[in-house]
């Protein structure tokens, strides 16, 4: 007979305190089986499932999602009991990948003529094209910096040669010297570091800041770190005072948009700049990061149900397209960094609203009922996006929800957290990974088959991938850990 | 038994004369069929063509490819008989969707308070955003104009207005008054006109000619026209003298580029500004004329087997994506604008090049052998394109290839460009026009289901489909006409 089963074993002292039944819910999608297990005499207990027919698989999610005592007492203990198995799993895919992903950089991005990282790079490591796109010339050297300093297996000198050189690449070219405004970067930049681009946003420059402030963790140079918190006040004086510098020109139906993911970046800045330098950085931008929080929450209207891209610069729904826009991705990249300057700064209301109002909230709209999978984007109202892109799965917004996902969890072990976090998982490791580069595949059609084949683009470099296998690596260590203590 | 036949009926006497028997082929997609015709006493003959099994289908494409004389004399004379029936039927279906897609505009799309036209308009006709592209509002002026003076049923009361209506709030908002350069015009407006964003390129400008010229000539307004030529001035001074009044600033990287919608649309209203306007204007455009068509030429590449958009300003290829880059559409487009050119200067060299280079390649390397339909972007190296929609199919690409391969055929009458035209006309007219609105879907995905459902929007006006269906009602009836005689 086909089919396969799955063996269930609850061995968890803690969970079987005090009683002798366990009402057991296992989501193993697209089914679901409720039933009651017995304590057996050496206090645990198993149970045997039949979940087939079909030959079964090795990234089936199971998980215990609530087993309630409902014999001695009838009090309902909520017990977030998860299969360790399955977590273990996790852990080891995502390790794995990790290193597949830092390798494939390692060999087939470094210009070691120019310093700085190729990015458009094809499945078999061709490089498509040279131009060096600041954004990801920036996220590389973090990225590098951050595996480099937090990570014992990649404290390898090749890495920080590599980021010292993306560093130096980007201090040399990156800024456009002949700019009236002297902190404005490029967006993009010939091989050697010749201007090709510039965008009137601040980006390019956010993520310049990120770079040096992580290499000056690593170098210990307090001119780089001084270099970074110089950008940064350029940054808040663009967003908070006068953005002329950057370029556009004032327009009368141009009304003043707060658009999320310029806070967003702040926050992000402001974590990475404070992050272990003690109270006195921390005080420097305490106001800087609640004005942040306070604009990303701007972001929540409709009395709570939705999360949209662009308000008015007073919190207001815009009209339109760009007014009912939403993106489920960021929302969720959003949501994290709430939680965590939540959890930093102890506010439990923030923690709250980053769990519901930024991760489950877009999980229930932005989810693909039909294909799986986030949209890109999406309109409120139902109407059809303008973006030619909504409907396809991208990389980096389900990257975002893993690590999200598996933070809200790690916070407040509500077992429909891991379940949302797995069905996340389950997607994406189904669907991005390229078994032939080791990287991932960025774009997919709606129906989830490859769109665009290449592993780095000129929006997709060393960033969202090994950021989500960092942080899921690390949160999935702590929830091992819990779990075996 | 099912399966269904076509009746095969040459009766024309000049393809006859001569001779008693000919070699035929027709071209039934999937099916070709070669046979000999014999001369009936009534010299014509018929044939009945078996072509099922399957009910049968009005779309169906039937040709005469080609038949020869082969009895007298043995010489190869090419003929071109068509399907009179079959073109008869496209001319039909053109027609009425030409009707409907008007009269979708004139329902929904007009502004009666402000002037102007909503362009972004869902399937029921609801305006899901109120913003005015510039683009669209200056086509649609155009387009409008172009039916009331060139097409007896659309000389209608209501269209003028509304042309008129369109023209006011063009030329009350579009120019932005504060600006450095007096002529520069917004990209996006308000629905009361006010600016909303500014493109750092020339199209908005190049709209707004094409809209008032040939508003100008429904009202016989000599400012009207003088406007539009003192733009055409000023576009023509930012694309060959100094593009600094557009905004961007130069920068060490940005090499001077040869885009072809820059010829293209230079050319596009050379061709404009100087229609029956008599020699003096002829010869005030002709060295602009002459310089875009050798703009375009310089996209001819690899040894004369490929179209790029982009090379650079002395038309050598440039390097990376943006090099390799080619877009079908596009060269279809420039394939009827250079074959309108030569055939009013009469040079035969350009109109060989335009068919050869700018229609027959790009339908070669353009089409989709799997799924149909044109590809938005290729690269010429078969890298992928780093455009997330490149393997999407708009409406506007099978627009363009429809008029340029009827030009083409009309032309030349070679059947090989009639079988490229039905081709393109099958997949076009089974895949975008809505009946529910009457409209025309924009864009789908790579195998052709709806990606966008929106009848209208940012880029998708009253243009690319109505001047299609105008010029390919003009040409099918200059070929009927001919059949006829």
């Amino acid at each position: 007979m086909s089919g396969f089963s799955l063996v269930l074993n609850i061995c968890d002292q803690r969970v079987w305190a005090g009683c002798l039944r366990l009402a057991v819910e296992v989501i193993f999608p697209p089914l679901s089986r409720a039933f009651v297990l017995e304590r057996s005499y050496d206090q645990h207990s198993s149970a045997v499932l039949r979940v087939g027919p079909g030959p079964g698989s090795g990234s089936a999610a199971v998980v215990v999602r609530s087993a309630r005592r409902n014999v001695r007492d009838g009090r309902d203990l909520q017990l977030d009991v998860m299969s360790a198995v399955k977590l273990q799993e996790c852990r080891q895919l995502i390790s794995s990948q990790l290193d597949g992903v830092v390798d494939f950089w390692l060999k087939h991005s470094h210009d070691e003529q120019y310093g700085g990282f190729f990015t458009c790079i094809g499945r078999d490591g061709t490089v498509y094209d040279e131009l060096k796109y600041v954004w990801l010339q920036g996220r590389q050297v973090w990225m590098y910096c951050r595996l480099y300093r937090t990570v014992e297996r990649f404290r390898r000198p090749e890495i920080l040669e590599a980021a010292k050189a993306g560093g130096a690449f980007l201090r040399k070219s990156a800024r456009l010297s002949s700019s009236a405004s002297p902190w404005k970067c490029a967006f993009c930049l010939t091989r050697d570091g010749k201007a090709v681009k510039v965008q009137r946003s601040i980006f390019s420059e956010c993520f310049y800041v990120m770079a040096l402030d992580e290499l000056s963790r690593v170098t210990a140079d307090p001119d780089m770190q001084l270099e970074a918190e110089q950008m940064m006040e350029q940054l808040i004086h663009w967003v908070r005072v006068d953005p002329s510098g950057l370029g556009r020109p004032p327009l009368p139906g141009d009304v003043a948009t707060n658009s999320m993911a310029v806070p967003m970046m702040l926050l992000c800045l402001v974590q990475q700049l404070t992050e272990g330098r003690g109270q006195e950085m921390a005080q420097k931008y305490r106001e800087l990061g609640t004005w942040c929080v306070s604009q990303i929450l701007q972001h929540v209207q409709r009395e709570g149900t939705a999360i949209l891209e662009n308000v008015s610069a007073a919190g207001a729904e815009l009209p339109g397209s760009a007014g009912r826009l939403q993106n489920p991705g960021h929302a969720l990249e959003a949501g994290w960094f709430l939680l965590q300057f939540g959890a930093e700064t102890g506010d439990e209301e923030i923690q709250k609203t980053a769990i519901e109002k930024f991760m489950e909230l877009p999980m229930e709209y932005g989810w693909d009922g039909e294909h799986g999978g986030l949209f890109y984007f999406l309109d409120v109202d139902g109407h059809c996006p303008t973006q030619l892109e909504w409907s396809m799965k991208l990389w980096w917004p389900h990257c975002e929800a893993l690590i999200a996902l598996l933070m809200a969890y790690r916070h407040t072990r509500r077992p429909e957290l891991l379940r949302r976090f797995l069905q996340v998982y389950d997607y994406t490791f189904s669907h991005f990974p390229d078994d032939k580069s080791g990287e991932w595949f960025g774009y997919l059609t709606r129906d989830g088959s490859v769109a665009l084949d290449f592993m780095g683009g000129p929006f997709k470099g060393f960033f969202h991938v090994p950021r989500c296998l960092l942080m899921c690596e690390r949160l999935l260590d702590d929830l091992l850990q819990t779990h075996n203590e």
